[in-house]
């Protein structure tokens, strides 16, 4: 990036800013079609025509540009087609699983992450996934006790251990479902729902 | 191997058959330590002390190699850690995730195994999980009959529905545990078996 006169500091680093979203919805419409594997930095850089030194300045490692693609894909579903505000707790997770039918490559790169935040050596994904986790933990748990409090969800139920359990049966049914579509998502889904009615 | 004139066709066989175990046995307690992480088929033979020519006798790839080192693995536990025969269809399932807590190794070659089976060009794992989640999804949903025949789970509930949530349930949720040592498997595990129930 050259310091041109008329750029400032802060022009300078809107632009960095504005290049490197970008790259990142490239690169989203890229994996959602065919996820991460066996794509190299640089075979990444060819599939969105980035150059591999471009790449490497905003990004400073496959994994980092990978967790990037993926909190950005989230972040413009989440933008682009919103659970409705009256959403059950089981129904918020629902709704995202429906949401992900159309984007394989984004549920690929998701477990792809997910295993190798697993794994020794994988600093940033571990993080990533383990404050993500975290954090939709808390949320399940507070709209569990929402629902419970307005006696749609039964009250003898930890909110924890079903927010653990709503995140788990959603991610799991997801993989069964990629490995064999006839795997219905939905109907497991709206049978946890069942089972935590009142 | 050399053709010694005393061997015959069956003792060739039966030897590398012993042999190939033998390779996956001791492949066994080294994944259960450390995992599949960056080990290509030239590592994995020199920490087990296998010349890699050996293991790419036996193995057609590194694939194949970790989804037999896992297979083994899931018989050998079963065979040393039966589920008692009368548990219940979810504490099959906390059976194995409280056997798993000590091999965190193999928990983790599973997710990778799966992850990479949800991506284009792994065959061999999208055959082998696809069929295993086939196989068990079964298993569990004709125990999920079982206990309603037995009065112990709501007649209400779609056996196979069921058995897909159990699995997704269980794997998921040893994921989570995985990321953050907080989250109690088992404490979820019951909160769904106590769902079912009638």
């Amino acid at each position: 990036m050259t310091d041109a006169p008329e750029t400032t500091r802060r022009g300078a680093y809107d632009k960095g800013v504005r290049r490197r979203r970008e790259i990142l919805d490239r690169a989203i419409e890229v994996f959602a079609e065919r996820g991460a594997e066996g794509t190299s930095l640089r075979a990444i850089g060819e599939a969105i025509g980035v150059s591999h030194a471009a790449l490497k300045h905003y990004f400073a490692s496959r994994e980092e540009l990978l967790i990037e693609v993926y909190r950005a894909a989230e972040e413009r579903s989440m933008t682009e087609d919103r659970p409705p505000a009256d959403s059950t707790v089981v129904g918020f997770m629902t709704h995202a699983a429906r949401r992900n039918h159309g984007v394989p490559g984004l549920v690929q790169l998701y477990s792809t992450l997910v295993a190798g935040a697993l794994e020794e050596g994988h600093e940033p994904s571990r993080a990533f996934f383990g404050a993500r986790f975290a954090d939709l933990r808390r949320f399940l748990a507070s709209r569990v006790e929402a629902e419970q409090k307005a006696g749609r969800i039964r009250p003898d139920i930890a909110p924890e251990a079903a927010a653990a359990l709503i995140i788990a049966a959603s991610d799991g049914l997801q993989t069964q479902w990629l490995l064999d579509p006839r795997v219905n998502i939905e109907t497991s889904l709206e049978l946890l729902e069942s089972l935590l009615s009142t």
